[in-house]
């Protein structure tokens, strides 16, 4: 199947202006679905799809459009708000509606129709894009675990596992909130001598991570075959998996991380689609002399067009930044193709091999996805060597670890030639200071 | 508040004839909640109260009962087979509601109206008691620790953060079962030289925990203190923590536990009210010279009443015994009380207290509740000293780990001088063979 349609031609503009600005990252070539409503008000959540520095509202252009019968019965629970049905659908009726929304939206479509269904992005708020029931976190990123490995272990940084099993732990779905909310330090239980200590965590760190949200789920008992693992896949956004790395250190032998990691973890709000990731998917590449995959996490496609080639791009803003008016820094820029280990098909077939059933609006965290060199960090641990050497920011300031006020933004796009950017939108959030100890 | 009440008198009995048998696990004392409805049917699933060998149907009672407007608006959703809907509000009207029912089912009740109400438990088939939005497990049976730990570390079982933090890790909430369900022995990677191979597990286990059911939740970043944890509790099940060892052991560094245990995980199907366990408390108790808790984890009540008096008992039936009309074999007998070295409170405060919000129906099973000596380990793994020293059954079989076609079965019940014995029903499955390797 070409998944290289008429929906990525790079010639391809929109009626909305701000979707043909070639720095957007919603031209009509992304199309990308999220849950909204107007900021400040308590109407119910609808689905909206982001173009330019506008949204269509999927509640309005589904009783305003012109659309087929089959494509009428797919906005239908759009408009109330439901993106998990379309998800639990698969890939045709997907494409189907890809298809309809670029023709409407196009120069030449639904103009006179659709226009009045347009709401400007900074008159809005987002929620989570769709029930989340269950969150996994893997550890794709391999430069990632190579860099903290070594914090333990300086000669033998990889443990025997990492290029055999697809390292991965269930965390919290419930405390998964979306971009721009505010994140509250928190407080754990930190080692001590001669005893522990309840206190605010001190090593507050970020984790630059693709977020993956599963389409169609499986049967308990029925494991997909990674021939078939892409067709579970709905879309992609990025997520961070907020750490607390002193609550970590203490708690996690011999069961994983727990408090550190569920206090909360944020995703961005547009779920970039999988079909207008296809003209971004790249081979993935191992290491001569690295071991084949087991039979049934490797397959043809997921060799030559596993990878995703996302460009990924880590930014501070501290609140002295803030009060003096200086934007963002970027940390560190890294490729998604480039950082992983292992391919999002892979995830899907691994964690269902023993017959583990996802759902419909899972989501699967990559794991920290940092390159191999310097400015390739997708954490402070490793931007700070553990703490060590704090990083300079260009106003003086240091920072090993995130300071209350501070503001963590992660960017991604993908952009190749001889096709259209397209970008993920914004990942943010703000630290709060911990409550008081009672 | 005195929760021993009249609901607990021993010399109470109904007119449900069955349930004034001296060994039913459900007397009129008892009133567990689960979801049920006629075996082999498609009817709406729906909320009923184990009573004797029968189940008063709370959607025919509430059509034909008496009750009160307040009774009326709490059963209303339980006719409806919503259980989170009663779970979510708390303990007074989850008091009103067992007052009722235990008077209507009392001698001189309502035995008129409610007598047609009653289904055979015979003629039913159960699911899961209520939506389990998340699931988290423990470590709190401090002997299963150890004796673990010593396979791996035999001078220094325990580690340095045991006896400070309630060791726990997010479990996979999608694949809980019910009690009767199958399980299907899991597949997955196993350590190999020179490479892993994908197998169907050898060393498949059985873990015998508690499941504490959550009731009213909390909001994202608001801890639960200790003094208010009880609260939050609404009732206590049998879990099984099926656990695959060689997948784990290959598996678990670093993160933890991941495959080996979401393939399933099952709950027995009554759920038994902290009401109902009232008269079954116990004093929480520390060996001698162990540190107290840190403050925020200690509390006079915890102290006096954290712990459940609980009898379990674990149990086997191989497919040869069936086939000869053997009964189950006990395997081992523990109390629940002597086993765990946190309370249920303890765990909901530790797991809020970093801010993580846990939801209505949220599941936290206990760990392995092993007792301190021979005859009462919680796994197969104990019992056969980590696979070394398999189990001798009575039929001449024996075993070091779970085989296809075995059935496992946890029972638990309480039982204290001046009160009525009350039980948890059943927790079983039987192991069906791996599929084959594709």
């Amino acid at each position: 199947m070409n998944l290289i349609d008429h929906t990525h031609d790079p010639a391809l503009n929109s009626w909305v202006t701000s979707a043909q600005a070639a720095d957007t990252d919603f031209p009509i070539q992304n199309l990308p679905f999220g849950r909204f409503r107007c900021a400040g008000s308590s109407e119910p959540w609808r689905i909206g799809v982001a173009m330019g520095d506008q949204v269509l509202d999927l509640k309005l252009a589904s009783e305003r459009g012109r659309w087929t019968t089959e494509i009428g019965t797919l906005l239908s629970p759009l408009a109330d708000g439901n993106l998990n049905a379309l998800m639990a659908q698969g890939r045709a009726p997907r494409v189907a509606l890809r298809h309809a929304l670029s023709s409407a939206l196009a120069i030449g479509g639904q103009q006179e129709t659709l226009a009045t269904c347009l709401v400007p992005q900074r008159a809005i708020e987002m929620t989570l894009p769709c029930t989340i029931s269950n969150y996994t976190d893997f550890y794709v990123g391999i430069h990632h675990a190579t860099a903290v490995g070594k914090l333990f272990r300086p000669d033998n940084p990889l443990l025997p596992n990492y290029k055999w099993v697809p390292i991965g732990y269930h965390g919290r779905a419930s405390s998964i909130i979306v971009s721009g909310q505010s994140v509250r330090r928190p407080r754990g239980q930190l080692a001590g001598d001669p005893s522990p200590r309840l206190a605010a965590s001190q090593r507050l760190d970020c984790e630059l991570e693709l977020g993956f949200l599963i389409g169609p789920g499986n049967a308990l008992g029925e494991p997909i075959g990674i021939k078939d693992a892409e067709a579970h896949l709905f879309g992609v956004t990025l997520f961070d998996d907020w750490s607390a790395r002193d609550i970590q250190a203490w708690e996690y032998q011999p069961l994983g991380p727990f408090l550190a990691k569920n206090f909360a973890s944020t995703i961005s709000p547009w779920v970039v689609t999988m079909e207008a990731l296809a003209p971004f998917r790249s081979p993935l590449r191992r290491p001569e002399g690295d071991p084949s995959p087991l039979p049934y996490l490797d397959g043809a496609a997921n060799r030559l067009s596993g990878a995703m080639d996302i460009q990924l791009e880590l930014l501070l803003q501290t609140a002295a930044m803030r009060k003096a008016d200086l934007p963002a820094t970027t940390l560190s820029r890294s490729n998604a193709a480039e950082a992983a280990y292992w391919t999002a098909a892979q995830l899907v077939t691994h964690h269902t091999v023993g017959g583990c059933n996802l759902q419909c609006g899972d989501l699967l965290g990559s794991g920290t996805l940092s390159g191999p060199g310097a400015g390739q960090e997708g954490s402070l641990l490793e931007l700070s060597a553990g703490g060590k050497t704090p990083i300079q920011l260009p106003n003086g300031e240091q920072r090993a670890f995130l300071e209350d006020g501070d503001t963590l933004t992660m960017l991604g796009h993908c952009e190749r030639p001889g096709t259209r950017r397209i970008g993920f939108g914004v990942c943010s959030g703000t630290i709060l200071p911990a409550f008081a100890v009672d």
